[in-house]
């Protein structure tokens, strides 16, 4: 197809004319398509449920261990658990700490328990004039929230399909006392589905912070969520390698079962090195006598072990797959070589992540929510919810059914031509 | 029985010999008791067994109002929990946040944002030269343990059988700007089993802080907690007490299932103002996409209403009485009259508390762990460990068998003779 940009202004007025057409057609069909966030559809939720038959009221409720999950303690987790978690990690159970429903609220614990108290006898971070955050961009809003909520600086850090930059990674983090903490999403990144590459991750295993209470946030979501038996991506074990660089203490870990088993009940945990655990526990112990062992009692019996994680999420990427090629498809099918934007196409996740025309994101966002379909905002991908480039729109396949998906993206990509048009006439 | 003051010292060494005798026999009895801690016995954790069989992988999944309990979302929890939680407490549910499953939780959140965040909208308190908080005395230790790790100077104000010392909190709150709350125990208090009067209450809602920011922690841990069905303990409901009294934001009121369902796996609440809770979700919506609603759905198909928890409580009480009686039948055999000691005997909740002879309380506890039985540290009941007079003990009856009770209640009876004794001779 040729490219709007060497079209005429004549053809793009007729084109732009007959794409409206089409748009009044969607408008008038009353759609409400989700497309906003990574929630889970109904029958992934569905695929969860024989969780609920591991326990009964005749089921033996003593762990592995002897310990009654129905009563107080294990402020750690439980030990099957933590093997769970582990195994998802990829790291030694004895480095896990098994918590609640969330691991969002992990990292917020994390970054809040660092200003209140400080990170292994460190200043806490209320006393310091500034707390700064890398923040590779695009990234995931809710990390960009947790460090707004605090007041800490976020210092945008260009991603690349192999990571963040690393280059202004390592010069950021050595020269600059006040950067205390990056957010990654290791594998499948959110929104683009890059997985960080093994240099990447030695990088950052090596890296020098000028501060001794810097820590990586490594947020691995989507650890275990291909989309493809014969294509899935692999990240080094940052645990390992930040140990191997002389750093062991450098990471915090996070992962959960959100997106496994389901979104607002699984079990969620963080992998730290053993001092680093110590310190989060003497908070812990303030906190809480003990996180709901019924509940990873549960995932623990349901789910047994690495195995048992692979043969679900085997399942899991047979619902997910055909939505994110319709995705793909489609916008091949629709935009490829229109000079109108890209997108990336990846192994796993939750997203698929699209680069519009500079200036466009915003008016795109807002011309498909007008035909009744509602992504995310644009902007949201960026601390502080400012894209500089106006540029990029985070689409989550998960929610929406296949055929939803197709109208979806048909629409998307209708509102992208109408848009991208816009611009050009105006450049004309 | 003659008080042991009124005996001669020699007396006393006779009856130290016969005592010395028989704690020897304990001794080589190999006891293990625990009477540390509020923990529920194994009867009372099977007894919410059938909670288990209230969602298996045919269940419908969505509450009352259509919200799949598996999917993100609902942030201050579900319609039908709520309901149960306000149930509990006496209030209205759209006062209500349901959360996940300890209230302890909850009120560390409190605390841990007002110290960064503050209380809607004034000075956060990490900012501030000093914040000070009421603690009516002898106490919850977990509650003393959360202002002492912010930093929150802590003021001993005495309890008696109707609530704290009213005169002294109103002049303390009226007085003094840094302090910035009290922690109470309204309902059959931890550990004396002491119910707020009505005027205690009243008292409370019409309090004139110096501080805006001034907030009551009323933590309705035993609100449904009785032990008999014709002697309950009812006390105000302090929200609408506030309200009336021009004080509406004056409150958070803090409940749980854990000691109804499961202590590890219960669900938990706060109930406060409008103008609150608007502000707890401003920072919860930062922490957490939604608390565990599987759990929350689970407790209010199971339990349905007031009525069905009150018919709960009532088994829960019939496996609590025997153990307070026990130990109330037995101290009053064993110690009435002696004069080296006084007791409460509660209408519900889940401690008694002993006072000894003033500087006996360390030695007693000691003397009881060297015989196999764990008791709450003597000074845990007040904040920083610190018993002034040396003399309360906290006995927590739930998690041993009424037998296991009956040898415990022994073993401290004679131990509180003992150290009684030397104490009395020293002196003669």
């Amino acid at each position: 197809m040729k490219a709007y940009e060497e079209r005429s202004k004549e053809e793009l007025l007729a084109l732009k004319a007959e794409l409206e057409a089409a748009y009044e057609e969607f408008k008038g069909k009353g759609l409400k398509l989700d497309m906003s966030r990574g929630k889970p559809g109904v029958s992934q939720l569905d695929m969860g449920m024989p969780l609920l038959d591991t326990l009964n009221s005749s089921s033996d409720m003593k762990t592995m261990d002897g310990v009654d999950v129905r009563n107080y303690g294990s402020l750690e987790g439980i030990t099957e658990a933590k093997h769970l978690m582990a195994d998802m990690m990829g790291v030694d159970p004895e480095n896990v700490i098994v918590c609640g429903n969330a691991s969002l609220t992990i990292m917020f614990d994390s970054v809040c328990r660092s200003f209140t108290h400080g990170v292994l006898g460190n200043t806490p971070w209320y006393k310091l004039d500034k707390v700064k955050f890398l923040c590779p961009v695009p990234g995931y809003d809710r990390h960009f929230a947790i460090t707004k909520h605090f007041g800490i600086e976020m210092i945008n850090v260009p991603m690349t399909p192999q990571g963040p930059d690393m280059d202004l990674v390592e010069r950021l983090v050595s020269e600059d006392e006040a950067v205390k903490g990056i957010w990654c999403v290791p594998k499948y990144s959110n929104p683009q589905g890059y997985s960080y590459s093994d240099e990447t991750v030695r990088r950052f295993a090596a890296l020098k912070p000028a501060a001794k209470d810097f820590r990586i946030y490594w947020d691995n979501a989507y650890a275990i969520h291909h989309l493809y038996e014969d294509r899935q991506d692999e990240i080094l074990d940052i645990l390992s390698e930040c140990e191997k660089a002389g750093n062991p203490d450098m990471v915090y870990e996070f992962c959960s079962t959100s997106k496994v088993s389901f979104s607002g009940a699984g079990i969620a945990a963080v992998a730290t090195s053993k001092a680093n655990m110590e310190d989060i526990r003497k908070s812990l112990a303030i906190q809480t006598i003990g996180y709901n062992k019924v509940n990873q009692l549960q995932h623990a019996r349901y789910f047994k072990d690495y195995n048992g994680l692979k043969a679900h999420m085997k399942k899991h990427a047979d619902l997910m797959r055909p939505k994110f090629e319709t995705v793909l498809n489609i916008l091949d099918e629709e935009l490829e070589g229109l000079g109108v934007g890209t997108w990336t196409k990846p192994n796993g996740g939750y997203f698929i992540s699209f680069d519009s025309l500079e200036g466009c994101a915003k008016a795109i966002v807002a011309k498909c929510k007008e035909a009744g379909m509602v992504l995310t905002g644009a902007g949201a991908t960026f601390p502080y919810g400012i894209d500089p480039h106006d540029s990029n729109i985070r689409i989550a396949p998960s929610f929406p059914t296949p055929e939803e998906m197709a109208q979806a993206t048909r629409l998307f990509a209708l509102c992208v031509k109408l848009v991208s048009i816009d611009k050009l006439l105006e450049e004309k």
